[in-house]
């Protein structure tokens, strides 16, 4: 299996967690928790393999990436916490998940021939759309868009694998730094309320 | 005409009808119930295709796949009933699109060369795909999230079509069945309220 | 640069300034604005490309194309008007981007060889999709529902467009002309409070 291949199996995994926690915490059936779990598990690799031309995108076309959100939505409804702790899960998880994606995102916009911008650009849509299709399917304000910083740093993590792979550095332990660093920074941006400047006064 | 185009029509004609119907419930103008009918009767429809890499959609390259979905808008805004029967009319027909298109969407991915379990899941994608995005831009809670079952049918009649044509049973009533039985289930879901076991209070 | 790539950016650039306004209304940090500037000034763009099968969408293949987007991101940030006038900034900019992305859109579907009257609605998807984008994603109700005419103006620019280049009136002023009809129209539907019939209360 390949390193990709890999990490985007976990990012599955984790993003799907979120889903379905917050299935969980919106109270749906057993089904209804499934789908989220499904949707945002997937739905960030999606809209990567739509916009590089990768279609039908890889999780369509092999059974195994299915089984992970699946497996995903029902360990979470069997084993969830207090609807009280499920918010900080769907943070810790959501950010794994940022990381992962962002990072596989941009490999496999590079694998595809984009230029390092763009394929930075993908990995920034690949890491933040899971989390955003399931704040809209569920109402809530889209995670993107909340105080923290969310799409910056994984703008920084596909950036920084974007840079290393155009310098020649494939190593896989660079994408799975680029990865955490991401990851890290977006946990400190929750726990410490890092936002950015806004608009003075009108 | 083939049997794939045919179901795919009359599906999206009803889920036209449901996006119109909504718009006439929400009151709003013409222009904005034809716009409904128009992205719910295709949503389903374009999501499946971009997913299995066959684009441009059907209904955008065959200028009659267009008349449906504006034919259900006109007769919806001149024919609609009563505002307290709306909500009714909007199961029974989401229902019927629901069947019909997790069939084609399942059959058209089935021919596109997919895997059996992609082909059911492309299957479901599309039938509850349009009544997402009617939801989502109406600002109702989406359909797939609501107490009833409604991805569970459509994923019950997408994989029955893809065990069928699997074992080699490629008679038209099998597609049709397969729909109708979807639409029974999804009808009765919503007749009886069955839901599937909600989460353990915390 | 050919005629279709200059008024997609423009284009680009006057929608990218609505998603930053909003964000600016919303009260949004300078990352939260970007984004929206981003996602509203390419997301009529994405969704026509994937649509018409020209992937990656030519925003990700071309750099400059995304330096549009984040140029007008931070214009708008240090030259936003009070909230006051922010609404009043939206409408306008929007209708241009209307205008721009509808006539942009036809174009390129006819360059991809799809029949005249996808083209046409190919136009009407790229011109209002970024501002539904924008929308949703804020919280807003869909500008395509709304009480003014919007999805309308755009189909005339698009079917304007197209009936002239089929006709062989390839000349630039044509494509100028007919986004300039629909931007004209939608500002004069937001004056006057244009609106079409709504349902005969049931």
């Amino acid at each position: 299996m390949s390193l990709q291949v890999g990490l985007d199996l976990i990012g599955i995994f984790v993003f799907a967690i979120t889903g379905a926690l917050v299935g969980v915490r919106k109270q749906l059936d057993v089904f209804g928790i499934q789908v989220l779990a499904l949707v945002t598990g997937l739905g960030g690799g999606f809209i990567r393999d739509v916009l590089i031309g990768a279609t039908p995108p890889a999780a369509l076309a092999d059974w195994r990436y299915l089984s992970v959100p699946v497996a995903a939505g029902l360990i979470t409804f069997f084993l969830h916490p207090g609807i009280g702790r499920v918010e900080r899960l769907v943070n810790i998880f959501d950010a794994a998940g940022l990381g992962l994606f962002c990072v596989t995102g941009a490999l496999k916009a590079l694998a595809f021939g984009l230029p390092p911008l763009s394929a930075a650009l993908v990995g920034t849509i690949s890491g933040i759309g899971g989390g955003v299709i399931r704040d809209v399917l569920s109402g809530r304000v889209p995670v993107v868009l909340r105080r923290e910083i969310y799409a910056t740093p994984a703008f920084l993590g596909a950036g920084l694998v974007v840079v290393a792979y155009t310098l020649g550095l494939h190593a896989p332990w660079v994408a799975v730094t680029a990865a955490a660093i991401c990851t890290l920074i977006r946990l400190l941006a929750i726990r410490r309320g890092w936002n950015a400047p806004i608009p003075r006064p009108a």
